[in-house]
């Protein structure tokens, strides 16, 4: 089955097209500055020749059709007609309460997908322009929607809830939803795949790091506990967010420097993080860069960010009971050599034994860290979540 | 040495009066509503008859006046004249980076107490209105100040910044500071001495846990993590703060709720935790009445309050690569057995078991519960600042 897989922002789509048969990305490529001047496709052909296209690209409907006829053009298409595409599936960031897994898009769908901006203003709308622009201009082909946070539904309740006021749950659904949940999902399962082992009784940590990042307990294939939150600021340091913080701490920046509540989530979202301790990137290749010419702020920032992930990983062996397996993803997971084997070298205690010299040599690649002799398992599996909603929307139409 | 230990709030005042060489308590009250209508003296005799005597008291000079009288008089007194008392000991909240030990107070000491204010609003005027008033009343008399703060200042950067912009350290010194130091030393210490261990080669997790809570990280003697940060806002569900929260959520909440700086900090200091979220109370007594009669809200208070002491001690055993000894103190601690052995159960896996038949009978007391064969020592050590500040006191005069 040929899906076409769509990930929406508010000024950018980026798209894959998979044959869910062989598993194998037919064309893949993304749209910049929807809305504003300079905006352009970009994309990689089978030969790895990128060719970018500069058009003027108003809104998502427009973008979306420009992808479609590039797909089957006789320049640079690789299908023949767009009858060729099966199903498309979204990325949606917010599901809220109201969705636990991955679902075939109607009406209902949709109108529940709204009742979600509130708590994802940024993001659901961009999502919704997608799906309304797909069912313009391919109104026979089925749509799914695959969210962010439908993983971590499973959470229970006292690792959900805010000690904040109840009323704030009540009334706004103020509480940890989690995101990443569609890499968690697959690089968790993909990992026992990976090692041999079944999926169900596994207590697995996954660390989905990079300019974003969260980290999850998986039990019996369930996510019960996230570092993420309402929003993507809670939990590790980012690149630009600052994770967590002392709540005194916000309401004492805005006094000091008299900001309102847009500036505080400016601070906290696009000045944090790794960018805000350095002072020189938010990228951590540049962060290793600056340490190897000796910058201390740097240095600080590497530490404070592996600092944090050991922490979690702790806080989860003991909300999991033990750990057999722990999975590193995303950019910083699958690359920074570095930082895997200084958080793996914390956790020693607990029987973690990783062989560093074959870390060493692992970038973007599924492998077996551990040590022949390491109580807990730990695996590099780069992350997709592209794929993964190819394969649930796949799913969802062959059991319709 | 007779030391009189001072705990000045901004309308109130605790004091005890020690013999520092038996021990001895001679003598223990408070005054409470300065500067308030109805304000009074209460305090304790040595029968365990509780005393109180009214009194306008409109400023804390006065207070400590009263508090001298009563201790020196014919009725209630304990010492024939106030010649006897050697040494005063302040509590003082925040030290900021400017104390990492207890000090001798004088000019320079007071002007960096001072300095201090800026982080510490609520607390440090007070404490420096009492330290004030001895100096008028008994001006021959030393004065020694022991900071909330000092002991965590053995942290190290990683642990102690907040991922926020850079500028926000160099500008206000906001970075994680701790609270509760005198009490994490003492019982720490005390814990070790209890099981006749060094206390220099431990690696111990104290769980000073009541209406106010924090979790601290101590290897080799030293603080090197503490759940509360810049403000005592941050880490464990407490009874009326919220403890660890999205950063984001609060932004968000504000908007909602149209909060100012202000609006947010009593939120998060007074309508939380334990009360916010079961809306029965923030006494941890009165929330296990409330489960008794079924109350689901209480339940869930109580399970999420348990569940966060379980995670800071996941975490801060990765901070410290493994723990020898967890300790239990506050009013919780010392007395909630449910949650020391819902805390315990949780942390099996890593070898903790303890005699649960022994815990359900500690209340109050020192006890070690840890079962014979519990790879993690596990003890009660009811908290005894005053003490610790009347040793303080009595060590520096000591040694001057």
């Amino acid at each position: 089955m040929k899906v076409l897989v769509l990930n929406c922002g508010s000024s950018s789509i980026k798209y894959k097209l998979f044959d869910t048969q062989t598993k194998d990305i037919l064309a893949q490529g993304g749209i910049e500055k929807i809305g504003l001047k300079g905006s352009f496709l970009k994309f990689t052909l089978p030969s790895g020749e990128k060719v970018i296209l500069e058009k003027d690209i108003p809104e998502h409907t427009v973008g979306i059709e420009f992808i479609l006829e590039t797909l089957s053009g006789a320049k640079y298409g690789c299908i023949k007609s767009l009858d060729e595409i099966e199903a498309v599936g979204h990325r949606v960031v917010h599901g809220g309460e109201k969705f636990n897994q991955s679902v075939l898009i109607d009406k209902e769908v949709k109108a529940k997908i709204i009742e979600c901006i509130d708590i994802a203003p940024l993001h659901n709308p961009a999502n919704l322009k997608g799906i309304d622009a797909v069912e313009k201009i391919l109104p026979k082909v089925p749509q799914v929607a695959v969210f962010d946070t439908a993983f971590h539904q499973t959470m229970p309740k006292h690792a959900y809830m805010y000690a904040l006021p109840y009323e704030m749950y009540e009334k706004y659904g103020i509480r940890r939803y989690g995101f990443h949940g569609t890499s968690h999902r697959y690089v968790s399962r993909r990992a026992c795949e990976f090692l041999g082992v079944p999926y169900e009784n596994q207590r697995i940590i996954t660390c989905h790091i990079g300019n974003g990042g969260s980290i999850t307990a998986i039990k019996d294939g369930k996510s019960i506990d996230t570092s993420m939150g309402l929003t993507p600021v809670e939990g590790l340091m980012m690149g630009t967010r600052c994770g967590d913080v002392d709540a005194g701490a916000l309401s004492f920046i805005m006094e000091k420097e008299n900001l309102d509540a847009h500036g505080l989530s400016t601070l906290v979202n696009k000045k944090s993080g790794v960018m805000g301790i350095s002072g020189v990137s938010s990228d951590m290749r540049e962060i290793e860069a600056a340490i190897a010419q000796g910058n201390e702020r740097a240095k600080l920032a590497l530490q404070m960010y592996d600092y944090r992930i050991a922490k979690y990983i702790g806080a989860y062996t003991a909300v999991l009971g033990g750990v057999d397996i722990i999975v590193f993803t995303g950019g910083v997971g699958e690359n920074q050599t570095v930082t895997r084997a200084t958080v793996c070298r914390q956790l020693e205690f607990m029987g973690v034994k990783i062989d560093e010299e074959l870390n060493s040599t692992i970038h973007g690649k599924e492998a077996d860290l551990s040590a022949p002799d390491s109580k807990v398992k730990v695996v590099v599996i780069p992350t997709d979540e592209e794929y993964m909603i190819a394969s649930d929307t796949q799913a969802i139409l062959s059991n319709r």
